[in-house]
């Protein structure tokens, strides 16, 4: 018995934390029930009981199927299964006209042959993956239709009648369901896209602070920062201890918070592509046109995911055993410092631009800053800094600002798109 | 006219292209046309002719939606829909009787109240990622069940009746789809984890062996390999030069060719995701058990992908501007070939293992040796190996160093991960 009440607090918290994650979720759940509950009201009002079981299913059918979370999914799902259900009793009434010409036992295998051909094509068409991205459903819907008006219309010959009621009936629950979605709270497919890309341009720089951060605390605990408690200088560090400790911690936490972020930048390309698939269904709304180029923002997001792949590489190294000595290091902190911030703020400055959707040139000179830096940080490694050194020390520091210099260059390719897509 | 035979043309040789790279795929095709024949004839030749239109109508829908392309996917979605559909159908059954007891007005609320309330909940539920991940299909069709049942039973009596006539049609349907999936060249979802875990462990050998190959041309063509045409150093090269453009083709495909493969393994998660899930639903069948350790290929896959970011890395270097001299490259040549070249052994041995799903320890002396290789690599770097040379010139000869020595280690662990999935 506790075991089930465990089950049912355990399920509650769940829900209570889905829904304040995201209170849109509860929105969209009670839509769904109005929905539901008025095509079925609809249809116990109306007063042609004869039709009413079959038709009232196809209504009530479409809703429950239709209705997705965002206006776009909604609208693709409904516009492909309106299409699909057209041609398919189209077709479908074609073939049973023609079949009924020819005798009973003629009729009978040329109606089983359309319906194995046609339906075993369709399949194979729904492995296009041009079409399958967009037409699934509907290919789907097609397949289903014609079989039911081929087969229920061998029996019947109110075929037409039929068709069209069922299509009467589906454009009702369709519209219902689309008018639901679009007018009440609607949850826009292209606005999910463009917050997910602020959120991915906001993750990297929230990262680019920990990294300066890193930096900063370099200067104030020069020992502490740049080393684990495994390091075989920690015993060294008695002095240091309570400052070093809380600081590794809040290094620790900082840097997995900031990683976990790239975890989900890097894996943001499957929920990437279908929001794009769903926004170009949508009408203009708000600040967005119809035909808004939503291609770029896909391009745009995998640069991104290539500077998270960077930066992921570059916390690795912050994180490695082995550290460079704080006299090497010290030689390169100012302009990594330096270089980092500048970054950081030019894409932030890209994120208000797309924010307000202008095509602001105010990341410019940020990013003319940070290649500076990186062209002096190059020069600086040219003339051989550290004579006298253990290589192996020298290694991480290196590969750091190597790493540095490639997420600049990255960082100019993401604001060449954004600016792109502004324009 | 012109350009339509051209969109035609263009869809025949798609097509032929998508049959000829999984002939399943057309099998599958005639699968499904098959089935929904079946189900059609079957209630063609059933001769209760009051029951047809609707019955026969709820077996064509199950096999066309039910029918997925893996075994594990259409007994997952059939599952779903029997279960869901009695749940879901008794549920509304009760909801009925419950209001039949009061009067007409107020019945026509509750049953209202009911299909919103249920409705809304369902679809939250849907949230749960876990429980979308599995029972997705289920609970929509919960929905769908009640609000049917519900409605249509708000004027028919005979609900009962309807719903005992309903679900054992859809279990008719159902169980033609998952007979022909599973008795007429059955496609597992598990087979097909299986082999992609094969191909993913396969691609990076096979980048193992670019990586070992580049290994080797360096030896033979000394000058050649590690630089870019746009080098400085090109023009001293005229002897070298048809050997060396030649090479220098070879590599770019290959390593063309190779990125691509990675690409395919960076974004392998979602694919494989689906796969385990469908994998789950299956019953024993060949080498594979009921309860396969499913989840253990999604370590497997993840640690390999974590591979392929680093010999992504790896490749970036290798094609980077900054390239270090040969005489210093010489002094790690023959140490990184070894690495290289015993991790490539270790991992077909893996694969060969994985195969034959056999717990083989042939792969372990090769990866002792690797590590080995790796010490000796890690102390050679100790001993400042290069006194007097410029320090931007070495540090991509170490950072391929590290990066190779990272692979190793995360080699080690893909393999202690394949020997727990093996026992």
């Amino acid at each position: 018995f506790e075991k089930m009440v465990n089950v049912v607090t355990g399920f509650a918290k769940e829900a209570k934390k889905l829904g304040e994650e995201d209170p849109r979720r509860v929105v969209h759940s009670f839509k769904v029930g109005l929905a539901i509950t008025l095509v079925s009201l609809f249809y116990y009002f109306d007063f042609s009981y004869e039709g009413f079981g079959v038709n009232a299913m196809w209504a009530v059918m479409t809703v429950v199927v239709v209705f997705e979370f965002s206006v776009g999914a909604t609208l693709g799902k409904g516009v492909n299964r309106a299409i699909a259900t057209l041609l398919g009793g189209a077709l479908g009434v074609g073939a049973h006209r023609l079949a009924s010409f020819t005798g009973e036992k003629i009729e009978c295998i040329m109606l089983g042959m359309s319906v194995l051909l046609i339906a075993a094509a369709t399949t194979f068409i729904r492995f296009f993956p041009k079409l399958k991205a967009r037409y699934d459903y509907g290919l789907l819907i097609f397949i289903l239709t014609f079989s039911l008006i081929s087969v229920s219309g061998y029996r019947d010959d109110e075929v037409l009648d039929m068709a069209h009621r069922r299509l009467s009936t589906i454009l009702i629950g369709g519209s219902v369901t689309v008018f639901i979605s679009i007018f009440i709270c609607p949850i826009w497919a292209g606005e999910d896209l463009h917050k997910s890309l602020l959120l991915t341009l906001k993750s990297l720089r929230l990262s680019w602070k920990v990294k300066s951060c890193n930096n900063e605390i370099l200067i104030y605990y020069p020992l502490s920062c740049y080393m684990n408690a495994k390091s075989s200088m920690s015993t060294n560090l008695t002095g240091f201890g309570r400052e070093y400790f809380r600081v590794e911690n809040d290094k620790n936490q900082e840097n997995k918070a900031s990683l976990d972020e790239y975890k989900s930048v890097l894996n943001s390309k499957g929920s990437e592509d279908s929001l794009v698939n769903f926004a170009k269904w949508e009408p203009r709304h708000g600040k967005f046109r119809y035909r808004q180029p939503w291609d770029q923002y896909l391009k745009v997001g995998s640069l991104t995911r290539e500077c998270a792949y960077k930066i992921d590489a570059l916390n690795g190294y912050l994180k490695s055993d082995v550290q460079t000595p704080i006299e090497i290091r010290s030689k390169i902190q100012e302009t990594c410092t330096k270089m980092s911030s500048e970054c950081s703020v030019a894409l932030r400055e890209l994120a208000v631009g797309i924010k307000t959707m202008t095509c602001s040139l105010s990341a410019d000179p940020h990013l003319l800053n940070a290649k500076t830096a990186a062209k002096k940080l190059k020069s600086l490694l040219k003339t051989n800094l550290w004579p006298e050194t253990d290589l192996l020390e020298i290694v991480p520091a290196v590969t750091v600002v190597s790493l540095l210099i490639e997420i600049v260059s990255c960082t100019v390719k993401i604001t060449d798109a954004v600016h792109e897509l502004a324009s």
